[in-house]
């Protein structure tokens, strides 16, 4: 169920994520990093910043039919903007939402787990198969031991998906960068749902969190997690370094979830300029 | 996130659930029957023995467009013999194998959440809109809390969904018995994956659990459910008393799963009249 | 880590557990029932109504040496009444506590483990060993699987130590009798810290509880478990038939833990009578 | 339940923790750092290398008398040999284990929670009152999540507890750097148990954990925590870089615990001047 010795020990990519500044001025070793981190290559240019991810939950207003027609206006806003937009289904509606839209689709989970015996577990094969291109994990409501998310990150990487890593404060993030994960969202758990959002509430743990996390990963997309509700709390966590946003009940249970997406984009993309 | 205190407690059909024929002579206890358990007295007749539930856990084998193949090999086991075959596929792919054949298709596991905050947990509606009639519960792969079970049970009846309860001895079989399950289905976790099945390697179990069930509910559907590989396992099984069969690997791992479910099924209906 | 096979199913208590009452009659099944049940026939006696259980929880107010001083004040309570009061302290305390009174110690919790490599585990020996002559299982805020609450009240009996099954409502209290601990506690996880007693607040609850349970099991010892503050929440509880109370802040936080439970002592005392 | 927002944020030993060598010129950052890390401040010399932690688990020739017994011959090869030797019994026995020897002695968990309702768990006021010096956090068979060991490291160095976090390979190491525990102690889960020495199977994995940690944290010892059997593992993993071992059956269900340990401290002994 687990994976074994040789797959957790000496992920090839691991030397190159800690330090891959140092490496990068040598012909040899450029080369070492498209060997060696080649399956998420492509995903990475697309990863183009700002970043919207809207996280469904298990909110009623977006499940089933009304995931697809959410994740349709998510679409809608992505294209007239230009701005990247990922939705996170259900993982009974990946499937059905992969297929109506064009923009990224990411699970909210997947367990560290090989295919077999593993009754109600969520495969990473089987989410990409569906048609998911990334997983949440860590989530605050779905929280994994250390270990676990080290080996959830290389099943991800090792099947072309891009992993965000939530964590809850700076200690924790600056921790989960040294596993390389594609994407890391803070997410105080305390402003979850709260519409205060962590832009505006804790700026300074922003602005921590992308310090600590770039003394040791240069590469990883830096998210706001949590209470994001108004176009300017997305302009204050892009003006404070992170390059985009992780959205729930903000855009979910909207009464017009498409026109506060439009408003998150515009507002994202307005002050990218600046 | 949990239910409310109201919803747990005096569920209206847990009386009537534990002494159903001391009601069933008069009149206006039938219609208390009638009203306390209506969500599921549609489901009921479709749970004509024998049963075979195949779980696909997360084999390789069952996952994406091969739990489709692997479900319309069921149905045309199923509509060649007359048995009920359910399928249990991963959450991912219940959609399209609900929408792709007319067997039952059974969720692996659900969580004991409401609509909301539930990153990465699996709501019962979503499954339900997803094509489920039915879900297993605490398999000994995705075990819960005894409260857990109990509120589970509960949102399965609500949502009209078969709920099949695995149980790992006769004690706690019969107690399960008393949370009133659709299906009750014995699993020895020692036997899982063995190819040795419950109803030879421990047919006392198999005769207590039913003996110890039926004391306190006459309603419940037996299943055995570990080891199960030959159809002279599903003979011996029915034979013993049991309804029917909850079967993986047996089928999922077979080098031609519908010869192998032929089998089950022909031996099911052989015995079936003796 | 977990029991054998052989260890789980057929435990020998299991059949006189169910029926004890139609065994009663016949002097072979007597014999039976000295064997089979013989491990806790010196602790039974001992569990005479009205009972009052201590759970120290994790208070300030109830660590270490402290631990030691509440345990002395229920002693006294307990002599100067004659009521049966046992304290559950933290893991830690346990042999402390046992050395200094002659009151019964329970521990709070014990894990599904036999000897062997289970670190930060709570093992039964060890408890035993430090002095403990019973202990909690699935309290609310300590839940189980129902496998391993099967698994520790079998535990519990091979060890000669009472145990202490916590449930939730009715249904979990009567699937819980099955499974045949020493002592219910109904604990409605809503109550639990809020001062409002389940007996006064819930007394339908209460009722149907030992209702049901009775139906399957004429031995458990029946607790009310959540909000008891005030003496005649005690005698409430009582005459609505449970065998006394298990108590947590209304005693460990009270200014004169003495006084008080010397008031719950006095209560069930004077209530049996009537 | 959980700590604060206030207390999970801005831990105040951070920035220090991370780059302390970067610090110490500066006559203004060393009053900095006195006042930060205070707390650990009268533990952190006593960690002199070389170092030995033997884990009881739950074995029974560790439990009760028997745990005091042991450590005491941890005692007297400690004593004999200058060598840090420290216990780790299980809670119910740290108690009777402190006072009984001059030995640090550790737990083996404990829970990241707050003074109060936490039924069944292991709060840390109870655990430094028995008389434990250090903890042990995240052991395999005791993980926790990410969110979590941060929380407890924090609950450590609050209460003036050594905290000893265990890790499954370089890159949690590496990780689990960053969050400034006083000991890192590296245990491929593979190797409990087993007799086979991390330090002798694997030792690149030691290398590189060592390498790893030492780019982020400066301060914290490291141990070999699996396996280790012979003094001759003990030599070897020195001899790589750590400072000492964390060990288990090697000297809990060894015929002569004293004399292993015996060999254990010598072989470290000797080594080191080398």
């Amino acid at each position: 169920m687990h994976l074994t010795r040789a797959e957790r020990l000496y992920p090839p990519t691991f030397l190159f994520c800690l330090f891959p500044n140092r490496f990068s001025a040598g012909k040899l070793l450029l080369t070492y990093k498209r060997t060696t981190i080649a399956v998420n290559t492509n995903l990475k240019p697309k990863l183009q910043p700002p970043l919207i991810i809207v996280n469904f939950k298990t909110y009623l207003e977006a499940t089933g039919q009304r995931a697809v027609e959410l994740a349709k206006q998510a679409e809608r806003a992505s294209k007239e903007t230009g701005v990247y937009i990922a939705v996170a289904p259900q993982f009974v509606d990946i499937k059905a939402v992969a297929e109506a839209v064009d923009i990224p689709v990411y699970a909210q989970h997947i367990d560290p787990i090989k295919p077999g015996s593993n009754t109600g577990h969520v495969l990473v094969d089987a989410v990409k198969q569906a048609g998911a291109v990334g997983t949440l994990i860590n989530h605050s409501e779905r929280q994994m031991t250390l270990a676990n998310i080290d080996a959830v990150i290389q099943l991800a990487k090792e099947h072309d998906l891009v992993s965000c890593l939530c964590t809850n404060n700076p200690t924790t993030s600056a921790s989960a960068a040294y596993l390389c994960p594609d994407i890391i969202s803070i997410e105080p758990p305390e402003l979850i749902g709260t519409g205060v959002a962590v832009s505006k509430a804790q700026p300074e743990a922003v602005n921590n969190t992308i310090k600590l996390v770039r003394k040791v990963n240069d590469d990883a997309v830096i998210l706001c997690g949590a209470g994001i509700s108004h176009g300017e709390d997305v302009a204050v966590a892009l003006k404070l370094g992170a390059h985009g946003v992780l959205v729930a009940s903000g855009i979910v249970t909207a009464k017009n979830p498409y026109t506060v997406l439009r408003e998150f984009a515009d507002s994202a993309t307005a002050k990218l300029p600046q």
